[in-house]
């Protein structure tokens, strides 16, 4: 793993440190945490910060939208970094030519191989946060949901037979049938859409937050349940494990009741969310090269899943009560 | 700036820190710091500590060696990080098949372009070191100096003139002079052996530690003043700046006065150390592929830096009172 950042001199850092109300600069870190932006772990005289500067991948103008969702949440009462403001009252800065933004520091270890706990505490946080969120004012669609898959898909179809022969054809028609019977009279809210176990921190048997709010947007609540049943519910060696599928959906159930429409609706969006990553990790997969410095993640994991999910009868598989 | 590093499993983890006695994990980053070892800050509890696995540049026979000589300086006062015992006595452990070892956490920032201040703290500092190693009862011996040399010259003699041309000869003459008229008779202790400035830590106005002791070794004491007037006291233009030198080198004698004959050696032991760094420098730009995650550094700054210690009349014109 490895982490990519842009450098910040002590003297810039500490004049951005003094123009918050957070005591002196004790210590800085560049940590190697996601491959998006460049982070620092920051000490001062009061308290742990994390310092993100924003690189190419986030849209700048997205930024206010993702400061202001963590400030709603955390003001409902869900656990997630909240930016911090400076003197001025400005919570999206600029520091070293990038846009910047400091939030509290969120204690807690995300879990590589998450269990059945792990998934029945994340249902119930997500349920949570879909509340927390309903009465949030900004709004950004999703790009990355079916309105965004043609485009994806012509950028990769080219190459795509050479991760798995026929995987154009087969995203082709999964996406026709897809785009075809997408449901549009679901319940609808502000959704993480990149929920996976890297974003989820626990502590002992707690989780103690959620992180990482730079693909939020609003969409089908259940579309975000459909992601975490890819990225939390299945094994090693892509097997589904309908244990942990029932606590994540039976957690999410005990705070939010589901609707009967969103539960038959699930495998359809389940196999949107795969499709949804197979095309992203595909354009990646095609468009780094060789010796780049972060290797890209191997889309053939989605394929299976997506396959998974077509191929099965129900919901009633997912392990949920109907 | 980049870091590469081995992965720990959160499970790996939580059961490595509950072999000490310091309290639940409570969080866990890879920081991007140093290109040789992999390093986790880690928040339990108690307290914030870095755990460090070592990576193939490391040899596992000198940590004990290492590990006690940070021991030891702290017991004497010298703030540096404090290697943690486990349980049952042992500071140096193995984690994700590497040789690990935590630390007590170290506060500060190093600085990237030190001014004068920093430089008449830093030789207060490395003198205090030097009186605190001097009853210190590991050896090892430095393969880093002047018989380490000849090897390092084999190794890059036949692309030096790439680098720079003529490079080839001037490092030959260079290194038969100084193994001709290396010293043998000055005051000899346990040194640090790589004060750059990103290894020492300050707070505001004040020097809060010194870290990264992998270099260390036994060695002419006078040669650890030398390293660091190659590596603090030149601009970012190569020029020498004789005020800072005045400032480390009085700094340094306020609490450990020099013998004339260090004094008059420094000039020698200071184009040793020029030549040291450019040996090793040059190896790694002519032995690092083009695609490498780590970029080299670039030797040319020691071929000026050698070259103008080479031409001086004497220590006076490090701006030292004779």
């Amino acid at each position: 793993m490895m982490a990519v950042y842009t450098e910040i001199g002590t003297r810039d850092l500490e004049a951005f440190i003094a123009s918050y109300d957070i005591g002196g600069l004790l210590s800085s870190k560049g940590i190697a945490e996601g491959i998006e932006n460049s982070n620092y772990l920051i000490h001062t005289e009061q308290a742990h910060f994390i310092l993100t500067l924003y690189e190419k991948r986030v849209q700048p103008e997205d930024l206010p939208f993702f400061l202001a969702l963590m400030h709603h949440l955390a003001d409902k009462g869900v656990s997630c970094p909240v930016p911090v403001y400076d003197r001025k009252g400005n919570d999206l800065r600029r520091l070293a030519g990038r846009p910047a933004a400091m939030v509290t520091f969120l204690e807690g270890m995300s879990v590589r191989r998450p269990q059945v706990k792990h998934c029945a505490l994340l249902g119930k946080a997500m349920a949570r946060m879909h509340l927390a969120g309903l009465d949030f004012g900004l709004t950004r669609p999703n790009a990355l949901s079916v309105a965004g898959w043609g485009a994806l898909l012509e950028q990769s179809r080219g190459h795509a037979d050479e991760i798995v022969p026929g995987l154009a054809a087969e995203m082709e028609t999964e996406f026709a049938e897809l785009k075809a019977s997408w449901p549009t009279d679901l319940p609808t809210g502000t959704i993480h859409a990149d929920l996976f176990p890297d974003n989820v921190f626990f502590i002992g048997e707690q989780l103690s937050g959620v992180i990482d709010f730079y693909f939020a947007c609003n969409d089908l609540l259940a579309y975000d349940i459909a992601i975490c049943l890819n990225a939390w519910c299945f094994e090693e060696d892509h097997e589904f494990n309908v244990t942990k599928a029932r606590a994540l959906l039976n957690g999410y159930r005990q705070v939010r009741p589901l609707e009967a429409r969103e539960v038959a609706a699930l495998p359809l969006l389940a196999r949107g969310a795969a499709l949804r990553f197979l095309l992203t990790r595909a354009y990646d997969w095609v468009n780094t090269p060789n010796d780049a410095l972060v290797k890209p993640k191997d889309p053939r994991e989605y394929v299976t899943k997506m396959r998974f999910h077509r191929r099965i009868g129900g919901a009633g598989e997912y392990g949920i009560d109907l």
